[in-house]
């Protein structure tokens, strides 16, 4: 299949028809067909893929005379909710692409090549991003990770073999892996600025997610006097307000996008407000000392307010430096810039679990990610392929 | 069945067993229930039950001779989310209980007494409270009313039929209420302070709901950089400070207690943040200023934040006055204080629609409502229970 095939097929898989955003949460039918879709376009090449206990998929192409460690590819299909077409599935599709663009040009590379697929990178349902490459690399086990519950109070371990998966299988095995190059496209505008189709990532700021429970009282909120209250969603709107602020100041980022509240009725004082921090900056003590801030502002408002506070870190993850020496190379390759980024990826788990790894970036024209608005222009993409299939030679012979 | 079989009949119905409070939201199984256990103490009263197509329902005591307009008396058994026991049911439950002890004390009234029962008083399902008695005094009408939808899309009028109502067979009718007189748990601590069991109320504060839309971007809540957000989450969270702000300085009331997010994911940027506001105030001139100074406040910082404000009326109650004259000769009968309520209620519906109406308040230790702690002691609802009896007694005759 080529490259408008793979998107024709990709188009409709999860894809809200209001709002046009995705909904391609793990261990979901939409999930499971996009499962499907890798097998079929992994088998159309020639290759079979191994899907582990957990729906990490991976296809090696090891042309003959080819051995030694391989160099693997790829990047994930789940999207956040009410997300764009390209966050992960650009990073799959230019994978296999790329082996089509290396077949056409003659290359036999002598190393092996695999294409990858991590579920829940988002961390859109069970609130652990990067979960599908943190088990395979042992950063979180099985026994904590099966615990988790969605929004609805499933739990993962249930979630996962409700999908027709058998955790007990085991997971994918990154032995024979001697580097990682993930292509995605960028979530800013770093590369418009630059003028460039495509770009090597340095590392990955340090970041994480912080839920705050505020608790307070239920009351009835027309015939409780304001000074009576104790009203959780006043601490919350401060401590929201605040985080802006501070990010603001330090160029850093701060972000309140989930909320959920108890009762949640109109004419009632919520008993309970919890909400989630998204905190990242340059540095860890730069991470902390901004979440520090917040966490300190937020508790003094609860004195005032008369409500608690709890604040529970989530997923807190170091900054990631990625190999230096394979990012210079790779960006000698064609010449591209070289910059680092606020997001997390399954790249920089690799990384930290010691593998060389490298990201390629292609260009997003308005720099919109997240939302059903993200886009990329065909030329950028195409370039991309060229670019990634420029590097899987380099690195595979 | 006495009044502590009355409770101890109703107390599992729509209960949580993880936070103690109750959901009886209209039109659900559990609201069945209380219908079906209403029918059935009137049954055992001699009584028989009229339920309309929507589920209002009336039983009437017409002793032998008993002619003229009737005393009706009653509230509502439906519940907010997560609500307590007491409001709604103990003004039916006193209702029965008040009959009783008329009964008992062997006086025949000389008009009928009717014990009544309106369906989504609070409004918490459809948005719009004491719905049942607006409709059944036209208020609101059924054409406007059925369109309505609830939090997972269902229009009201195919909740209705859902619960096996028949909407095609028309509303209670009111035509023979010479006086409405409803019994309810006090929702603040006027007396506490007064130490009464019960009060009498003179009206109801101007009162309503607006919906507050604040759209603005979703975006990566990592890379997005914070100057080049769209973020509703930061025009809503200062738009709820404000409202608290400009309550408090005027002694009114404004909670901010519903909110849907979207996508409500921890890493975006909100594309979409729905609030409700609940606002009320002792003169309609003073509701309007407030509700006029926070939408003000919120559209100044939509302009800073490159959100985007829609402001929409859902309901509005101007103020309620009960009839002087009967207040009057209620508060004599017992010495009862008289006091205003921020709270509305069916009493104020059928007031404003020209009926002759009271309320009795029953004292609330705490003054805690709309939540599981909600609370009342059996002397002072015993002491409710005595003085409806002596009002209808007075009433009816």
């Amino acid at each position: 299949m080529g490259l408008e095939e793979m998107w024709r097929d990709l188009a409709p898989v999860g894809r809200s028809t209001s709002t046009g955003g995705y909904f391609r949460q793990p261990w979901t039918s939409a999930e499971g067909e996009l499962r499907a879709w890798f097998a079929e376009e992994c088998a159309a090449r020639g290759l079979s893929v191994e899907t582990d206990g957990i729906g990490n998929q991976v296809a090696w192409w090891r042309p003959d005379g080819a051995d030694g460690p391989g160099v693997l590819t790829g990047s994930h299909l789940d999207s956040v909710i009410d997300g764009g077409a390209y966050d992960g599935p650009l990073g799959v599709v230019s994978a296999l692409a790329a082996l089509d663009t290396i077949r056409e040009r003659g290359t036999v590379p002598t190393r092996p090549i695999g294409i990858g697929v991590f579920v829940e990178e988002e961390g859109s349902r069970f609130g652990r991003a990067c979960l599908g490459s943190r088990l395979v690399t042992g950063a979180t086990t099985w026994e904590q990770a099966r615990e988790l519950t969605d929004r609805e109070g499933v739990f993962l371990g249930d979630a996962v073999e409700a999908a027709g998966l058998d955790p007990t299988r085991g997971l994918l095995s990154l032995d024979g892996v001697g580097a990682f190059v993930e292509l995605h496209v960028e979530q800013g505008r770093h590369l418009v600025d630059r003028d460039a189709a495509v770009g090597v990532a340095s590392g990955i700021w340090p970041h994480g997610r912080w839920r705050f429970d505020f608790a307070g009282e239920a009351n009835h909120a027309g015939t409780t006097r304001m000074e009576d209250r104790r009203d959780p969603m006043l601490t919350y709107a401060m401590t929201a307000l605040a985080a802006n602020k501070q990010a603001r100041l330090a160029q850093q980022r701060a972000t309140f996008g989930r909320i959920e509240v108890e009762p949640n009725g109109t004419n009632a004082v919520p008993s309970r407000v919890t909400a989630w921090l998204d905190a990242r900056a340059e540095s860890g003590e730069g991470l902390e000392a901004l979440v520090g801030e917040v966490v300190r502002q937020a508790e003094q408002r609860a004195g005032r307010d008369g409500t608690r506070l709890e604040v529970t870190a989530e997923s807190v993850s170091g900054a990631v430096h990625f190999d230096a020496g394979l990012g210079a190379r790779l960006a000698a390759l064609g010449g591209w810039p070289v910059l680092p980024t606020q997001a997390g990826h399954d790249a920089g788990i690799l990384s930290e679990a010691g593998i060389p790894t490298a990201m390629l970036f292609v260009r997003n024209p308005t720099g919109v990610s997240h939302s059903p608005a993200e886009s990329a222009e065909t030329a950028d993409c195409l370039a991309g392929v060229d670019a990634l299939a420029d590097v899987l030679e380099e690195l595979a012979r």
